[in-house]
């Protein structure tokens, strides 16, 4: 094809390298599909990345070697991630999500898909380093924040269901104590996730941490490692016993009958950079 | 903050109206945040939306008017979305996927984030124009594509369960028959959708429409109407009745027992531009 101003090249690489997050992308292809020496598209990379560092928007990553490129993550600055939370967190907080017998009612708030990605992009840039080969979800709730996570981290979703299902193949169940007192179920297909892979554990809700700690079992079963865990919402009290890589995003405390309910962002959030 | 060049400015404009997809934003917003006249700022998305359609990126709209400004939204080239969707096609049709019973094992698929963006991005773009106000999907492994659709749409994502949950409130539950002969349940929360509101549906398998039917009449008892119905795959064989205002991504038949397994693009993919 033939070549374009600066101005419209660095429009069209700017779409790709952010439409496809942490994907390491190689400067041949774009050189070209833009008719581009290397040289001329290290100078426009150069370019996004201060202009998206400058302005809190992400940066670029050069990756040098045969298998080099480039990638575009999202980068969190800290009191930005801090203002959105706290704007969540009163949504949150809000005396009409209680419903009877103190739960609180997400689902609006884990359907917005401009809330999820801000959650998401928060939690995906707090693991990056981690480099987690999947993301593990149970259904349902769950679901959205953890998807655009894989999305923004460049890793599939893996998702647990509650019964193992015909169109999943052989599973492996489990079974593990629930909060309320009962047994529950879960199960993953034998085919999800292979030996030796690094789990990340994305979730909308921990209480007593009985799924929590279903999942790191589970993934014992599957000999998998989870470098970490993230909550949307954590419950504060009663106190519980805290679990080890756990990052979630925001705390609540009340039940909005017998105690005000409150919710506000996580302290990690405020010394992350 | 301090005057940038129009190649930074390029960059960071790309960047702030590709993260939210059919989102209207102000020129007065982007005017203050980079200290730049509104005519310099017309120009910028001028070579940006010059840009992305001379590459089959996207597009910038301009909306005219008090509440005008810009946005971005996905432009799907057709030969592009063939193309993409005959290579999933293949990957969906590899005889290991097939499952005892005839069932396709689809959660690898549904949980690649690349693969998902691509389909959410061909569902978005064909249905912009009925200006739905939410997506909605039966749980549990059409979440991910229809949150990515709703990302692309900018609108919410509301989520059918299969029984009714103590924290989703009052909840709507309808009773309706299931391809295999028995009856199943849905319920939506009486809070997740208004009366007059625009629904459009995705999922990720339609068989004998049991499902999708369920969601239609579920719908009507909450006086929404269905702008439209998009599933990653529909079942070819044996035929089924249509469903008014249905575009699915692939259709498939045969079972790899009996009959080969045969996926491929639905023919409006070939004939959208």
């Amino acid at each position: 094809m033939e070549k374009i101003k600066r101005t419209e090249r660095i429009a069209a690489l700017s779409r790709i390298l952010m439409s496809r997050p942490n994907e390491v992308m190689s400067f041949s292809v774009f050189s070209e599909r833009f008719s581009a020496a290397k040289s001329t598209l290290s100078e426009d990379m150069a370019i996004i990345d201060h202009a998206l560092r400058e302005n809190g928007l992400g940066q670029l990553q050069t990756i040098p070697g045969a298998a080099g490129g480039v990638r575009f993550r999202p980068l969190i600055v800290k009191n930005e991630a801090y203002n959105f939370l706290t704007w969540v967190s009163a949504l949150l907080s809000e005396p009409g999500r209680i419903l009877p017998g103190g739960y609180l009612y997400l689902s609006d708030i884990l359907g917005n898909p401009a809330i999820v990605r801000g959650m998401s992009e928060i939690i995906a840039s707090s693991w990056y380093d981690e480099k987690p080969d999947f993301i593990l979800t149970m259904e349902t709730k769950g679901i959205p924040v953890a998807m655009m996570t894989a999305d923004f981290m460049n890793i599939p979703l893996v998702i647990a269901r509650r019964q193992s299902r015909v169109y999943e193949g052989s599973a492996v169940n489990i079974n593990y104590p629930s909060g309320k007192g009962s047994i529950e179920t879960m199960s993953l297909s034998r085919r999800a996730v292979k030996d030796g892979q690094r789990a990340l554990i994305v979730d909308d809700l921990i209480r007593g941490g009985g799924t929590a700690r279903g999942l790191l079992s589970l993934m014992e079963e599957f000999s998998v490692e989870v470098v970490g865990l993230s909550f949307v919402l954590s419950q504060d009290t009663p106190p519980r016993k805290p679990i080890e890589k756990e990052k979630s995003l925001m705390f609540f405390s009340g039940d909005g009958e017998n105690e005000p309910l409150q919710v506000r962002p996580a302290e990690w959030i405020t010394l992350s950079s």
